[in-house]
């Protein structure tokens, strides 16, 4: 009930989508409930945070965009979560198992795919469409019949990377002798209808398409529900808002036998981060024109292999880690006003800046230069740093990195050209430690080590 | 005259797109030249070589799709060294100054693009389209119109990434405080329209737009592509054949006032890999609509910045090393036959295979376990192995190896179980060690990482 609700008034759509205005977001609750109140402020604290601390590109429009789980202009911090959560789930997919193979298709292709799914995105050439319009002498007929062919004939945009997989099928028989199990991986661009209203969208999927013997296809899903959701749950702060469920009866697709989802509950309603179906054969024949002679394997005895997809829209997962990692902690200040202190808790893998480079009072030439120094230092041994010491407004950094879920600040001041030493505050326990220069890099990228080896 | 010569004849353009048949290429030297048939005879191989070693997806269109730098169906091999580049990119553009920041914007968007460049690809929601076509009562006229105004609104596929980071100028000035330079980074799919025939391509690019003032720019200009050049020799067996060269004042875009193109010398003719353009503030302010004081920075003076836009086509790119790193040797057997051996020496950053594990003799079922073991151990140091124990034909492997240009091979035999040694071959000098399996770890991680530090 809730869900619907919020979905409907949180928004309006706006044409402008790059307007640097400041974010106004129109709130109309359908309701007086405190609860449901609580979830739209924190809705509306999420969007702001993400835009504000350069996560997503301000813009109503595109704000909306990203709260739907799909691709939109991501500015910095947005950019590199999703790099980095791109980069987890090809490392723990593909690089996991001998059995699993990267590959690459494309995201249009020409003729009709086999999967039966009916074309829905056409990509065509303005060119052709207009020497078409421009021909004289041609009847409505004809006119409709040739635009109907140019159509047939253009590429259709991809809505999955199934389609993909399976036409790839084969020529991956060679790499595996044949032999079940085994999967393609592929990340990339997909294209979403716009289901009537408005503009087709993009959505970046990160999708396994497993192949194994029909009898232990049932199996083999619940393998892979067990391996994505732990997963998942390893980057969580709350793992337990993370969830799988199967789709009921009414819901399965037309070749599935059954499927899986692994959902996040938002503020807003729970969502679909990913989804596993057991397909069968069926797809995988139709797409090689039903040549069994060619698709079967090595299993005791010879058989058509089933296909497992299990496909994780990645625009959706940054959104979820952002909401789940949101900490909003009251304390009071010295004048025991309550005040909010925000903090974005990304696990470490996926924080975007893993440290600040601040100064702090001292010779600011000669501190800027030490800044300089850690900072290429940093970025050599690719951890991912914030030139704060460029920014001229000092104000509330710790609240501001919070917000931007940097891991450690370091502050660099008159007493590090006398002693080498630095201030390291920690993002998690708000810790101030006292460190020497000559540690600080091997300090920090022990730690993240540490992090991605849990 | 060449390269014309040879594009026009080596390749048919099949309709199967997938087809897994064994590789022809349709060959008809224009001229008997020995040269040219040479170059012929170096292309075929090294495409060949792609489809054998699982670079490439086999089928004819593919391939011709890669020999013209566009995006394909890559193999399992194509795809890591994919990755590879792209990965090296980005970390060498925007994370080696504190000034470039990685964004994302969309492959498609909506409204007329404000660089002035004319619309080219329409994506169309079938189920619009054919509603118009199935009106009944439109006159043809009204018909045409209304296919005119679905068209102007559906949304344009990108053929670069400048005009996204044109649009995202405004809201990066927070970041920079409004000082110049700095950059925006993105790498993401293009499109690429066909030009009269056949269908739009698909192109992954990776560009750099860079603001500077009106003044530097020209030297900023000379500044990145001594940089961009200097990035593409540092992976290249035979740098030279990778240069550079201002683009004719006849070729220069309408808003350039300069251009340099980086090329790369294949054997069918030169490409280009890389563009570098002075392009002014025009496109800048027509983005913004003209409104010169949101654009303004500070830099001594106000002023609009100038736009430096340096962008790669990275499937072009992974082609090019790959054919800069084929090495063809010759050496006689034992019988004094003459043999070729081929060599892909990729850089060991960019090699999409570091390690093969291999059986030799002994009893199977331990050394297979030895196997696994060492293979996740090689997968959580991110070493990327070869499985090659999991395949039962064992024929030429250090052929094979050589040619998926896997930088060394490691081979488990009844040795190993008895004193822990095994045989490592290296694919630069083809000379075997023999090492303790307790320090092949830390013996491959320290060479690739020597490698990337050069």
């Amino acid at each position: 009930m809730l869900t619907l609700c919020v979905r409907n008034v949180l928004f309006r759509s706006f044409p402008s989508q790059s307007s640097s205005d400041a974010v106004q977001l129109t709130v109309r609750p359908c309701s007086s409930s405190r609860a449901q109140e609580e979830d739209l402020h924190q809705t509306r604290t999420l969007l702001r945070l993400c835009v504000d601390r350069y996560f997503l590109s301000p813009g109503e429009a595109n704000m909306e965009l990203f709260r739907r789980g799909m691709s939109c202009r991501y500015g910095p911090l947005g950019t590199e979560l999703r790099r980095n959560l791109l980069e987890q789930w090809w490392h723990s997919v593909s690089r996991t198992t001998a059995q699993v193979f990267g590959i690459n298709t494309l995201s249009s292709s020409s003729g009709d795919t086999a999967t039966g799914a009916p074309r829905k995105l056409n990509i065509v050439e303005n060119e052709h469409i207009k020497q078409i319009l421009e021909e004289k002498e041609v009847s409505k007929d004809l006119l409709i019949q040739k635009i109907q062919v140019l159509l047939q004939r253009s590429p259709t945009g991809r809505t999955s990377c199934l389609q993909g997989a399976l036409e790839q099928f084969v020529p991956s028989l060679e790499l595996v002798n044949r032999k079940l199990p085994f999967g393609l991986a592929e990340t990339g661009l997909c294209f979403q209808p716009s289901g009537g209203s408005g503009c087709p969208g993009e959505v970046t999927r990160a999708s396994l398409v497993w192949f194994c013997s029909a009898r232990a296809s049932s199996q083999w899903l619940d393998h892979w529900t067990r391996q994505r959701l732990k997963w998942w749950r390893k980057f969580a702060l709350s793992p337990s808002d993370f969830s799988s469920s199967d789709v009921p009866e009414e819901e399965l697709e037309k070749a599935a036998s059954r499927g899986v989802r692994i959902i996040y509950s938002f503020p807003w309603g729970e969502e679909t981060l990913e989804t596993l179906w057991n397909r069968g054969d069926a797809e995988l024949l139709r797409t090689h024109g039903g040549d069994r002679s060619k698709l079967q394997c090595r299993d005791g005895r010879k058989s058509v292999p089933h296909v497992i997809s299990v496909t994780a829209n990645v625009d959706r997962g940054a959104l979820a880690f952002l909401s789940n990692s949101l900490q909003t902690l009251k304390k009071e200040d010295s004048r025991q006003r309550l005040q909010q202190r925000k903090v974005l808790k990304l696990h470490p893998v996926l924080a975007p800046v893993k440290v600040a480079l601040d100064i702090g009072r001292g010779a600011s030439v000669e501190l800027r230069q030490v800044c300089e120094g850690l900072l290429k230092e940093f970025m050599e041994a690719k951890i991912s740093t914030w030139p704060g010491y460029l920014e001229t407004s000092a104000g509330q950094l710790n609240t501001k990195y919070d917000e931007m879920g940097v891991l450690f600040t370091v502050v660099v001041n008159e007493n590090t050209l006398e002693s080498g030493l630095l201030q390291v505050r920690s993002r998690d326990t708000t810790v101030r430690e006292t460190m020497h220069i000559s540690e600080i890099k091997k300090f920090l990228s022990r730690y993240i080590t540490a992090a991605d080896n849990v």
